[in-house]
């Protein structure tokens, strides 16, 4: 059975996954691009960017986790692009092109994305195996398309903050990794709203720092 | 000049100092016990509290600098005790004894402590050099006594929550350290709220993990 894992999400150190004033110049809101700084050195994340070298060691392990084993991805519409509404008139206010996320023709995913809209729109499928599918049904219907096509593989949680929030808030998320960033945001998006007693469901299976970041797993409590 | 540090604030991961529902039988709030854990078995918790033995290495050594230096402590009522509205009322409801804090007779500071209330009291001397006054006006006011008292020391600021949080909008902390737990409380006090612009004064000085907790430290810009 597919485990639903959400990996190497950002937080900062008061609870922010993004910042205030998310746009097409600054997808991460304000101030949040350092919330990701120790990933960009990572073997692991060059390697997805076709970059040789890189850093080795924990950061570098949990980058790779983060993408071994896994057949599917879900994420949020504001992960894969800044179009609110309908996805037509996107395009027709951009000389007629659509937006095919932020990853360029050729995507580090390399199987199904599943992102969740409330705007019809064919798949779209790009270079490297990856096709993006548009679910309209909430996250169950993205859970049930995305294990479906995983198989006996994991499947991603992707971002943003919102649709991890939705998730948890479900009891769907089987394991979560946050990277704790010890700055402060100050506003912005937060990762953890109340759980209330969902936040039962997860239970702390690894916990360990290393220079840039601490590194925080939760997993499903197996009794 | 005494700097106001304020050491060993524990934290869920989902970033609540104290649970929900706060009370005389439960002051932390519901399920917030499981924060301190990782302090009680230390040497020096112990030894402040007159037992021998206890695990010595990093946790130990952040309970130890908490205390390290310290000449005045700043609290919130709320971590004085449950006393909510007049302190003589409250005495009157209980058999004439007031409310003289959660320590007991001989209380760890040893050292003067400063309380932020909107009720009068004469200030509560106890056994071992604790003396508790009762400030009127706010975190300023308490600041200003508290570093008068502390002279070459410095200021100890306690908690609770939405004391450290008044504190850090007024930009009055000089350095803050984290204790992430990895568990989350799905609900509660959080220790750090919107903080704005204010959160550009303190930058990360120190992170580490332990078996139990991430510890982060920041501290002021100095310059």
């Amino acid at each position: 059975m597919s485990q639903l894992r959400a990996y190497n999400l950002s937080m900062s150190l008061d609870g922010f996954m993004a910042g205030p004033d998310q746009s097409l110049d600054d997808p991460l809101g304000v101030g949040a691009m350092r919330l990701h700084e120790w990933v960009y050195p990572t073997r692991a994340f060059r390697a997805d960017h076709g970059l040789d070298g890189g850093t080795e060691g924990l950061d570098d392990s949990f980058v790779q986790r983060g993408t071994t084993g896994i057949g599917a991805t879900i994420m949020g519409r504001n992960m894969f692009g800044p179009v609110r509404g309908d996805w037509g008139t996107w395009a027709e206010d951009h000389d007629g092109e659509p937006w095919t996320g932020w990853w360029g023709p050729n995507p580090p995913f390399h199987h199904p994305v599943y992102v969740l809209t409330h705007h019809p729109r064919p798949p779209l499928t790009l270079s490297g195996g990856t096709t993006f599918h548009f679910v309209y049904g909430g996250v169950e219907d993205a859970y049930a398309q995305a294990t479906d096509a995983a198989g006996d593989l994991d499947v991603r949680l992707g971002g943003g903050a919102s649709t991890v929030r939705q998730f948890l808030a479900a009891g769907l998320v089987d394991e979560i990794h946050v990277a704790v960033v010890p700055i402060l945001l100050g506003s912005g998006e937060r990762l953890f709203g109340e759980l209330g007693e969902r936040a039962r469901d997860l239970d702390c299976v690894e916990m360990v720092a290393s220079p840039t970041v601490s590194h925080v797993r939760l997993a499903r409590q197996s009794g």
